[in-house]
């Protein structure tokens, strides 16, 4: 099977014209088939704001209402987006930007009211990956946005990094596939106050020790969980990395 | 050739809720391979407005500077485009929404600064149709958004109608193509104060007799002259028509 990396980057990264443009020259020269996934938090918090429509975060995630849709809907679907896919394409990528409603690729169910009503948020169901692998071997570079639908006419806020991990799931029966997560650090660090303790390598049962061991801890074990889950899916490897290493993953944490 | 039919829908009827879903229907009726094409002028004003930016206009064209073009990235690629995708997937319809920088579809030049600095705006330079022509011979619903991008990593502003001719025009080596242009008259009238006296058929040769007669006047003139440009690229026929015609084209004005 041929290689595909399927790369998720959120965060100010590709919300700012400098970073960005770094990012995609990076992401560039990745060789082979490559998938980009975004977030766009930043720019949806900010134009909401200045639409005079309050951010409410809970735990992290957005809380989506009816006006944050159309928000989001905007500027992870629109803006973020379509300035990615301009930029890739004056960079000779063939760029093809995309949410879940397109082609059908990512259906989601609402998320159902329980504590917390996360309004309009989807949790991915299917993904329908035949038309886009067919484009990918065509030398397309899919650039996903944030968004999933229904099925029953709306589009629902899906977290990035979920999407990164369903479409790299659904894509592992036609290419090898390396699915990268993107963060602050430069990978999972065995010394939280050092920068330089990479854990390089991480298998299934290595994470149960350090999970058992308290060396991974907080928000970096439900990461390692959906990594762990995309390779029992087929993913062939996970890096957790951050952007500045696109281009040398040897620098970040292997999840194999 | 197969055949397929590339209808233009501007104004409020793609904006509001009611009227969209009303269109929706009759857009999904129509048999065989489909392309829409949209506007959006409304509701980007609309959002501009909220956003504190003013909508200059010239001759019926949108000036656009760098925030305005945020805002019609925003709303035409991301707001009108996704939720009409996603209201077609719910009607059964694998919709696929794109901009010119998407696949590469629509490359345009800045248009020079004569009288007018109209900003970001494009005119179509070239249509690459290759890979959407596949995509529609597979049962994808191409839904175009009006922008197109310069190839440098900026998108840029275009007129729908401009989009709609000009993917016509492309697809008409690959498919036999209808384009239908709507607005808000049943045909090109044969009285203006009459909505009845709908001209039924026009040629290129009745064309110049209907102008020299004065019957075809004003912004008619360049509708119809875009329309006969198609034909002359290879379009089969075009209609010119309202929304609430789309079904029963034979209500509107047939070009040949």
């Amino acid at each position: 099977m041929e290689k595909l990396t399927v790369i998720k980057v959120g965060g100010k990264i590709v919300e700012e014209t400098d970073s960005l443009n770094e990012l995609l020259k990076r992401f560039s020269s990745i060789e082979g088939h490559k998938v980009l996934v975004h977030g766009g938090g930043r720019s949806a918090t900010a134009i909401a704001s200045k639409l005079g429509i309050e951010s409410k975060m809970v735990n992290g995630r957005r809380i989506t209402d009816e006006d944050m849709l159309k928000v989001v809907t905007m500027v992870y679907g629109g803006l973020v987006n379509k300035n990615i896919v301009a930029s890739l394409q004056a960079s000779g990528i063939n760029a093809l930007g995309l949410t879940g409603a397109d082609m059908n690729i990512m259906l989601s169910d609402k998320r159902p009211v329980k504590d917390i009503d996360y309004g309009f948020v989807g949790d991915v169901k299917s993904v329908n990956a035949a038309l886009i692998a067919d484009l990918i071997a065509k030398g397309v570079v899919p650039v996903l946005a944030p968004l999933t639908h229904d099925g029953k006419g709306s589009l629902l806020n899906t977290n990035a990094d979920t999407i990164a991990g369903e479409a790299a799931k659904a894509l592992a029966s036609y290419f090898d596939v390396t699915l990268v997560y993107c963060f602050e650090k430069n990978g999972v660090l065995s010394d939280e106050n050092n920068d330089d303790s990479v854990i390089s390598e991480i298998t299934k049962e290595y994470f149960s020790k350090l999970v058992e061991d308290k060396i991974v801890q907080g928000g970096m074990i439900p990461k390692l969980e959906n990594a762990f889950q995309a390779i029992d899916a087929g993913v062939k490897k996970v890096v957790i990395t951050q952007a500045a290493n696109i281009g040398d993953f040897s620098l970040g944490t292997k999840c194999i």
